[in-house]
């Protein structure tokens, strides 16, 4: 097996200025996907975000998650135990750091089904998305655990519950990556000038569409038109496992007419990226990262949310244009027929 | 706003054996993806499948969908301009005929909510995976509709009925993509010697894990390890809208143990791939494409199933490969150091 | 085993006027419930319609579904069943007509995993609910098919895939039971004597309640407020399974400012009622079926459909009273202190 | 308006044997329903149950919740309330006492969304459900909260992130009622004598229809046949407000085969009862709490754990009882008749 490349056309868009508690900058956005027309979408996006006065942007929370799986012999065996480890937690955190100098053990919460008891653990990792090193973790603390209750057996160091890679509700209701949130206030003529369309048009496409429309579809959290392609197009463009973008799909977007004018937010409760780690160590990865001003020397996890929020901002444009886009009958398909030449 | 590449390491693995109704080929398997450690993971599926016989796998379905969005003044309104799309259903082909040669509409499903009325359109799109062509086609309908009922005005030319890259019950439901399963017996012996594990804890592991688990996590019919991996990575490696994994990670593994030997399956219902397209003009696609028998001249749409099946077989050698690796405890942490070398 | 009976307190709340393209009433509305702070909830709501100019409502489907499961030796087989029982599927009708004289097949569904084959039934059962009608249908098409593909073999009557009393994304996507939308517009002058509130609020509370509120809590097409506590009141006073409100209460409210005034509706997609079958013999619920109007010589399943409307409309009422008390701090728990003398 | 009653069949079937870690019981089930077939059935349950040597039963987890919705001007100002209340939470328990001797506030989640901050307080309530409750422990912390953070607003004492009565993720992953289990292990033989069936058809068919076919479905948490029904008839017999069955339908069934027996549980997240508050006034309500134990001096919620562990048992009874029959082709539809002389 010898490696070659597979080569995505990649792409810088904007600039766009993006502001927050952890963040002050002006920035292009890179953008990595076969989808093309992508570009002009997003860079359309960041042109009015700038010429608002820009985005807005902020880390609610941020975590990494690693589910394990033990058998009990049943469901009584399962609950003590689960006492027991619940005890035991606060005693966690040094079992951890045996196995990284990163991780850090935040959160607990576990799942009993039968005789089936599955233990969430939930850690902050550093500038790393963290899939590995929690990993690590969990076996550590797995087999801690199966010191402490010899009842129980080695099912599985991930049993889904974490969730990786899946569409599932756990990871908006109890976290997984940055919880990131990006918003900004267009006037009322920008929208006009820049999106060819009215915030009251835009607000209630939004709810019709991204709010019923999903909801209607049986959808899980995702009340968004297509975050999925902002995400993987970035993620590709930094060296992200992209297969993330499962659970980064899964956010919601929000909008208001405030004062004539609108009101626009996209909020990401599961964008996983890192600074470090896998794809990292390729030569245009790290010119991306430098580009971005992710390799100052930073405390332990600011260069990645700093990522996560320049992230949350791309999402923001791209998402914001295609709605607006959407507002006016055949304008979508004219887009595409303009930049794919069909 | 110059375009460079984000270069994706891509490496072929196998080779793997698929037959089936529409296959009859010995491949290797292009996969690009910056977690590297999968190229290993997926190969020992391959290598196992292969000692086994192969894979088998078929189609069962396959669509591409759009749903348009119209308000109404009212939901009687909605209601009886329902029952006159219905009625004019049987011409809606030639409209559709007008915009494509490829496109061909096959189905229609609706949803009302108060005022507003969801009309999904279902095509099969030849070998494009077909997103413009349906926009276009449903662009046609929408604007015939429009005409055949002046009581309705256009809310969106796509209402999140359809549904692009966002996690829902619909596409598995109604069907979205090809809808794929692939599956292989594998004798006892050999599940030791390539996969170290045995039949019966693959089989538990199955149930407790994506089965039990993902239920847990309020999981979307997600039933499986890992399939976005391998379909982010097939993806790339063929030109794909890798976006469209979110679909297709809503996939399901089924193993049983069978006269002692390991029955395994992935079902993947939204299987979004094409062979003409956006990515596809890349050099080195058309040298995967040509690699893996998708430029033979056969009738429009079987190129495509082509791809979508050889797909399912990666995506089976790396769900089995995990799966089996996840039995054993500390062997899924060793193989990425390993391979990593953390 | 001696049965006695459980006293649930029924009222009669209303009247309320519904009309719309099968029912012109104005009808009282019977409810049993042990919460009984609701009959004044609905009665307010039916207060605020009347004096509105009433309800309207319409019934958008009906069908009752039981799903069939099959095993198949693999998935190619189970695949080439489909088919044939696909081309078969026009003869199927004659099937159903031995087992009943109301059944009628109107659609079928299927899913293939791995080797499992579901096939879901859809029928129309005249005046009842019709669990019992389409499992006995069922049977008889289950035969049929074993008959059709010996390669099939019998996995159960229902495979959850109906689905009965659970919740799921297919009763809303496929359809069971009635789908039925109520609606109606108050003047905002009303609104304000009535409600104690203002469209405005209302409509706000509308989005950032049911709408994000049960999206963020990974909902399943529930964007309502209380839809179960109208449904099993109504069901329980009727007579009706009252289990079958768990796929009652996934429906959508919906509420909009229409020039200053409110526009609200209810939308139940999975509205499951009968006036003939199981609780319909009590003396109480005939004289209830009577009062309603549901005893009055009409084609098969018009009663039923004239119960569902009624049915909505108590939804529509209940609905629109606890938003509107929602709007006002603390008249929720007043009005419980006062009623339940807490 | 007048009350009346709706008369609901009240059967007391059974005996059965419960024992755990707070219950060890023979006792009767009493079941309300107009669905009279259900009693056969779970009574056939409990004989088969008492044969093999009873059920066994663990409340792992109880709490209720209610969530409270405030705007914020922006995501910013909302992440910087969410701090302070954070911060402050230490101090709520004070502010709960005032308004409860029963409540005490054992946890805090919360959502933001855009510029909208939930915030889900969870409680022990006694013996109580606890609805009215958290509402009014609710509305004093949101005063609280208000005075703490001027920039919020006051939206809603109810977010829908509680939930109530809705098909939502949260309440499995986050609880809401009582979290129990139940199982037992039947000798092969007796599944055989009671249940005309073998524990391989069983298990098998809990795997395919439970856990398969409602994952296909679209279905959330709700891998099991049918325990709507039990805890509508439990419910209803002892005073419960039914409209809870809701949450209570998100359960799991689990079944295994361990040396020729089997082994079969029913595990339900969300189990909601009381035995005081609305309903538990009835003269027959009262007649049937005292048979079942549960007006004996114990400490608060004791009682109530009591309810909810012999609840949990007649869901098991008419959980086995159904799903031995589907293994049956033809026992389902032939019952129906039988009892129902259809």
């Amino acid at each position: 097996m010898s490696t070659s490349f597979a080569n995505v056309p990649l792409q810088w868009v904007g600039p766009v200025k993006i502001t927050g508690p952890e963040i002050d900058v002006e920035t292009e956005l890179p953008l990595a996907t076969y989808e093309t027309p992508l570009f002009a979408s997003v860079n359309r996006g960041a042109r009015v975000a700038t010429a608002s006065g820009g985005i807005k942007a902020v880390v609610i929370d941020e975590r990494m998650s690693r589910s394990v799986l033990f058998e009990a012999p049943d469901a009584i065996v399962a609950f003590q135990c689960l006492e027991k480890i619940k005890a035991e937690f606060p005693k966690f955190g040094t079992v951890v750091a045996t196995t990284s100098r990163f991780a850090k053990l935040i959160d607990m919460h576990s799942q009993i089904a039968g005789n089936l008891l599955f233990i969430r653990f939930e850690f902050t990792t550093g500038d790393a998305s963290g899939h590995n090193m929690v990993t690590f973790a969990s076996e550590a603390l797995m087999n801690r655990i199966l010191e402490l209750c010899p009842a129980l057996k080695y099912e599985s160091i991930s049993g889904n519950y974490c969730s990786d890679k899946k569409a599932t509700g756990v990871n908006g209701i109890l976290g997984r990556g940055k919880y990131v949130v990006a918003e900004l206030t267009i006037p009322e003529k920008l929208v006009q000038k820049y999106l060819k369309s009215t915030p009251e048009k835009i607000v209630q496409l939004n709810i019709r569409k991204n709010l019923i429309g999903t909801m209607l579809a049986g959808g899980l959290r995702s009340a968004n038109a297509h975050y999925a392609n902002m995400l993987l197009a970035f993620y590709l463009a930094t060296g992200q496992d992209a297969a993330n973008i499962i659970e980064g799909s899964q956010g919601t977007t929000l909008a208001e007419v405030r004062n004539g004018d609108l009101w626009f937010s996209v909020t990401i409760p599961n964008l996983i990226v890192g600074t470090v780690g896998n794809g990292k160590g390729l030569p245009f990865v790290e010119e991306v990262m430098q580009k971005l001003g992710c390799r100052e020397p930073r405390e332990p996890g600011a260069n990645a949310r700093r990522l996560a929020l320049i992230c949350s901002a791309a999402g923001l444009c791209g998402e914001l244009s295609l709605m607006a886009a959407l507002t006016n009958p055949g304008e979508l398909m004219a887009a595409h027929r303009k930049l794919e030449r069909i």
